[in-house]
């Protein structure tokens, strides 16, 4: 009974892959024959350094990043990066740009417009309450770079093609959508990830930065909020979150040897999604509210005919199992986050739950 | 063999104790019941919540802070707490005051010269290589707050008697020995440490706040270095490094239930560094170079007669499975890092090396 597992549907912190877990127990009191736990080993140890280089050679491949991109792993989540970006990032005298598609767009407009002069929200998809992503960014100047929200876990919306941008660099927050799905990195000069979706557990953020904006980092930074500080040490400046990173190289591993490569991952997370949004817009007990090519593959959202069955819903899918259903409190209802580490068969079983759920409350 | 443990004498990360390990393996695929493990358990959630809450209160208990102290869980490390700490707690127009006893306290120096213009060094070990903590502080302003490193890590000293300050706020980056020993918290405007020494796994950094500094917060800083953001929402802003809270909070419990608090940790510690402290003196092989009323209890420092014989010392350690005993890379020689999870036992079985390393080589 201890043992039983249940289906995990959680925001972030979310599930992950069972053999990742496995390994991580195995070896929790004997690291690799060190005699140690991976909590105790030095992060200037070999031992360390081949888990680090690791995570990073297996980012690279995955996302199939040329030797013009660094890969760090800092800490403070996303919400860190809303700030380090602008101090970071921006060309003396040039505006910034973002698009608006909700609640961490939003946040990242606002910590931007903390700490630079101009800062453009160049799109928004505010006027229909964000359950689209907008397709017309109007870019007329020389921006110093564009900032996206990939993908939307609270409004579960998606972007499906990115902004053409030509010379201005694309930022874009992949918290909650990276190594989902395959894309062209090229036309990125930042990607920034809080690892505990997609990537690993909380604790560690994934930065991905191209050669060409590390020469824009200002000099007067703290150390410790400047990007080169990480790239020139391989984020060895100070002690990284070692754990963190640890079950990261464990992630992209499984990513890599168990499921084959990002195609296969999305390939899975396509059959995922279409699974239950055909069955959602095969009823009318439960509805999604997202324009349709704009759906989140990643974050389905969806409401019941009333809050009390909402709730009663959320109940009793917990009691069968079925967990971190609840939508984010911002916006109430209901969401099943179907990142990498969920599989098809737990898809399965939910929505086997909604149907018959449906059929007894409908 | 596989399951072999090692005497882990590492500067941090360090050793954690082997039940909070145990206790951590154990529960890796179903966290209390939950179906779930740690890694994948919501922030937001019940069961987290309650790990948060118990690791704040038990803090608070064993260091006997009263209400006026606020406990947050931050990441970055202490590199990070060197900025945020002139950025929040400056008083306008008042000069800050540090006390520079090398390496980790010089770097506290540089980044808060970084930020404020008026960094006054009222005090320095410089002079003698930092082999001792000054004795006269002197503080004819009216500082925002004096900076001290509680223990210097690679220096090997310890503040055995803190400054008077009167009512300029004492702020300490108690890194290397928070919990180790039993003071009066008073005093102190904010304490920081990165739990990687003697408080949990990196990844976590523990920061005391009282009230009154709280008031000094200024609105305009980035959100996520506000001390305010994690004072305001109980370290919950966003989502904080779940699994290094975690093992916080059971490092708190064994050090409440098992040692039974810190007087009786400060107990422990003290025979393990006379255990060797007193070897050291009795012989002329190895050499501690520090003042002896100033000498740290946590990381004992010691040279041997020439660079060769460390060399090999080192690695004959390390094959008799005592590990960590290179000293830092900036001053050479060795160092044993004796915090809490490391036992008695483990120093004698050092000692006893030491003693035979010495006869085959004197």
């Amino acid at each position: 009974m201890s043992e039983k597992r249940v289906f995990v549907f959680n925001p972030g912190p979310a599930a992950l892959p069972l053999p990742v877990l496995k390994q991580v127990q195995d070896e929790m009191l004997n690291f690799k024959g060190t005699g140690m736990s991976i909590l105790e080993v030095s992060h200037r140890s070999r031992e360390f350094e081949d888990v680090l280089n690791s995570a990073v050679e297996r980012i690279k491949r995955l996302l199939g990043l040329d030797e013009r991109f660094y890969i760090m792993f800092l800490q403070g989540g996303a919400s860190l990066q809303f700030s380090m970006i602008p101090m970071n990032c921006v060309e003396s005298g040039k505006p910034v740009a973002y698009v608006d598609t909700g609640y961490w767009a939003t946040k990242a407009i606002k910590e931007a417009q903390n700490i630079v002069d101009n800062v453009e929200v160049t799109a928004s998809s505010k006027d229909k309450n964000y359950t689209y992503i907008p397709k017309k960014i109007s870019l007329d100047k020389d921006f110093s770079y564009l900032h996206i929200t990939a993908n939307n876990t609270i409004k579960g919306t998606q972007w499906w093609e990115f902004p053409k941008t030509g010379n201005i660099p694309l930022v874009a927050d992949m918290s909650s959508d990276i190594f989902s799905r395959v894309f062209d990195p090229n036309p990125f000069g930042v990607i920034y990830a809080g690892a505990q979706k997609n990537a690993g557990p909380a604790g560690v953020t994934i930065v991905i930065i191209r050669k060409d904006m590390v020469e824009r980092v200002p000099q007067h930074l703290p150390t410790m909020l400047k990007y080169s500080t990480f790239t020139e040490s391989n984020s060895l400046y100070n002690t990284p979150p070692c754990f963190a990173v640890y079950v990261v190289e464990l992630v992209t591993k499984w990513l890599e040897e168990t499921i084959g490569g990002i195609a296969k991952m999305e390939e899975i997370n396509r059959q995922k999604a279409h699974l239950l949004y055909d069955y959602i817009d095969s009823q009318d007990f439960y509805k999604n509210p997202v324009q349709p090519e704009d759906r989140s593959w990643m974050n389905v959202i969806f409401s019941l005919p009333s809050s009390e069955l909402e709730d009663r819903f959320i109940k009793e899918a917990t009691q069968e199992g079925l967990i971190g259903l609840k939508g984010h409190r911002s916006v109430g209802g209901c969401r099943a986050s179907l990142y990498n580490a969920v599989s098809l068969e737990a898809v399965r079983v939910l929505v086997d739950f909604m149907k018959e759920f449906a059929r007894r409350n409908g």
